[in-house]
């Protein structure tokens, strides 16, 4: 076990969007940090098609507006580990983080941005065609679909809205959901069917998503790949279609769709904090949305990870930079 | 006068980072949105030191950054509007923005970001200087200031922080405050005596700020050197001394100095929505944090105008997409 006898100002916990912007706060607050993390971008490294709401940056792929967001951040006097914080604890005044390689790291605050995957479907077809017409964010990518046909899996009120707002740009939308009722809201009902474009298909398991032929690729091309296709902004034109099961009559039906937004819900990267902060009904951090700390003085969080309504790069980024000016404001009122 | 029969589903009034983000975000969602701004930038345009703090753009001059911004905002299906609300009413479930060139415009939903100015000191020499030696916002550019000599102006809890956080780049800090005390609280007191950079001179009436002579200049070459000196990174090299009187003995002193950060609170631009909105002590609109709305429905408000407690471009974007994506639901609810 390597035991460090550091004892950071602040120990951020992830290297998406508000990790880093924590980071660049902090080290030019001359906080002495460390930024703990697997890898840098978390959803956004992984977004296939090009980014186009991030403001000053009219259109970029994930992985460019992420290298661009870590070499911002290592220009900063700030400590990285690439590694995995498995437990957080607080002892007496201190946070001690434990990590997946038995580092121990000590600091007076720390900021957690691991961020939330959105719960992947688990079917065949489903990873081959991300960002080849299956996406997880409507807000994000629903400008891409143009007059198209969509599927959106989930009858809850995250498929229900998702599905509103494609609306806006889709000539034909598909509801499915897994069970005989849905999970949405009355209201979101009712504007559901006032649209006039959208068709709810319940008791439907989705067993399969096709679509045009592609060559094997490892994961090396697939990346270079869908940067391209990003750049391209092309990346809806390989789905063609959807099969799902009608859970009452067995049959499987053949459901031709252009593209495929996957609302079941997220999973927050929460484990690690279990027991000593509050979560909400989706596994959320609580967090006081003036100062982003929990309800334990020095743990703060930021993004995705917490409570905040919508989820966006630019949204993350402003509240990783609200917390990283918290902590330096809590460092100062312990001095 | 101009009557004007479109009614918009969001009018934003302002064109800074938050109004701008809340443009993108809103016309991205399709909402029929107009944007009234004087001008492009707010405060960042008139900032003279390279950003460094915007994620994703290392080092970047407030005109710059703007350009971008604006760039972003234009590539949308977004109507713009170059004047200024003098009065924004709401009749029904109606707002009515009246304009200095008296035009009239009425939308279903509007978000205020007009920002807020740092209140200017008003002395010879100030103007001269911005962004050679003189700030408005020691988060932004205290790092230019290593190892210099500065003057703080303004004794509150501002001040002070100010000055602390200073500390961490400038060899000496002087605080000035006008009063016989400071308005800071006791434990900002505490910290700054801790700190033993930092003088305290109360009684002290700002005369002048002097530097090294300049040619004269209109201001297109302002701007135009401006830029350049913030691309160089050279700005706080102009400043070379203030002169203030000792309010009690009347005596002007000089005291040598390389930067002076003005303190002395900022003057949010609310004057068209007295009396319709409630306002913090500052001045600030009051909003829920999580939704950006203000006590009306319908009317909600973003960035350095309301009483988020941070002041920074990333922060203000954020709250402007934050406050866009707020709308769309408060609208979609309206249906």
């Amino acid at each position: 076990m390597n035991e460090n006898k550091i004892i950071y100002d602040l120990i951020i916990i992830g290297g998406g969007p508000a990790g880093i912007t924590a980071g660049i706060y902090g080290a030019r607050q001359k906080l002495n940090t460390l930024l703990i993390t697997k890898s840098f971008g978390g959803q956004v490294a992984r977004k296939a098609v090009a980014i186009e709401n991030y403001p000053g940056l009219e259109e970029i792929s994930g992985l460019e507006l992420i290298k661009k967001f870590e070499k911002h951040l290592r220009k900063q006097k700030i400590d990285i580990e690439r590694d995995e914080v498995v437990k957080l604890k607080k002892i007496g005044r201190k946070f001690l983080a434990l990590t997946k390689s038995k580092n121990r790291f000590e600091a007076r605050a720390v900021i957690i941005a691991t961020g939330a995957d959105p719960r992947p479907l688990k079917v065949p077809g489903e990873k081959k065609f991300i960002g080849r017409g299956v996406s997880y964010c409507a807000v994000c990518d629903q400008s891409l679909f143009g007059d198209k046909t969509i599927a959106v899996i989930g009858g809850g009120n995250a498929g229900f809205e998702a599905a509103i707002s494609l609306t806006n740009y889709a000539k034909k939308i598909y509801i499915l959901e897994y069970g005989e009722k849905v999970g949405a809201d009355e209201i979101n009902q009712e504007r559901v069917k006032k649209t006039g474009k959208i068709e709810l298909i319940t008791n439907a398991v989705l067993k399969q998503i096709k679509g045009n032929q592609l060559p094997e690729r490892g994961e090396a091309e697939r990346r270079v790949e869908m940067k391209a296709n990003s750049e391209r902004g092309k990346l809806h034109r390989f789905v063609n279609s959807i099969i799902y099961q009608d859970r009452k009559t067995k049959k499987e039906i053949k459901l031709p769709v252009d593209g495929i937004f996957v609302e079941i819900g997220s999973q927050p990267a929460t484990s690690f904090v279990k027991g000593l902060v509050d979560f909400n009904e989706k596994d959320e951090i609580k967090i006081n949305p003036r100062t982003n700390q929990t309800k334990i003085p020095g743990l703060f969080a930021a993004g995705d990870i917490t409570e905040i309504k919508d989820k966006q790069i630019v949204i993350a980024a402003g509240e990783g930079a609200k917390a990283a000016l918290s902590v330096y404001g809590y460092l100062q009122s312990r001095k």
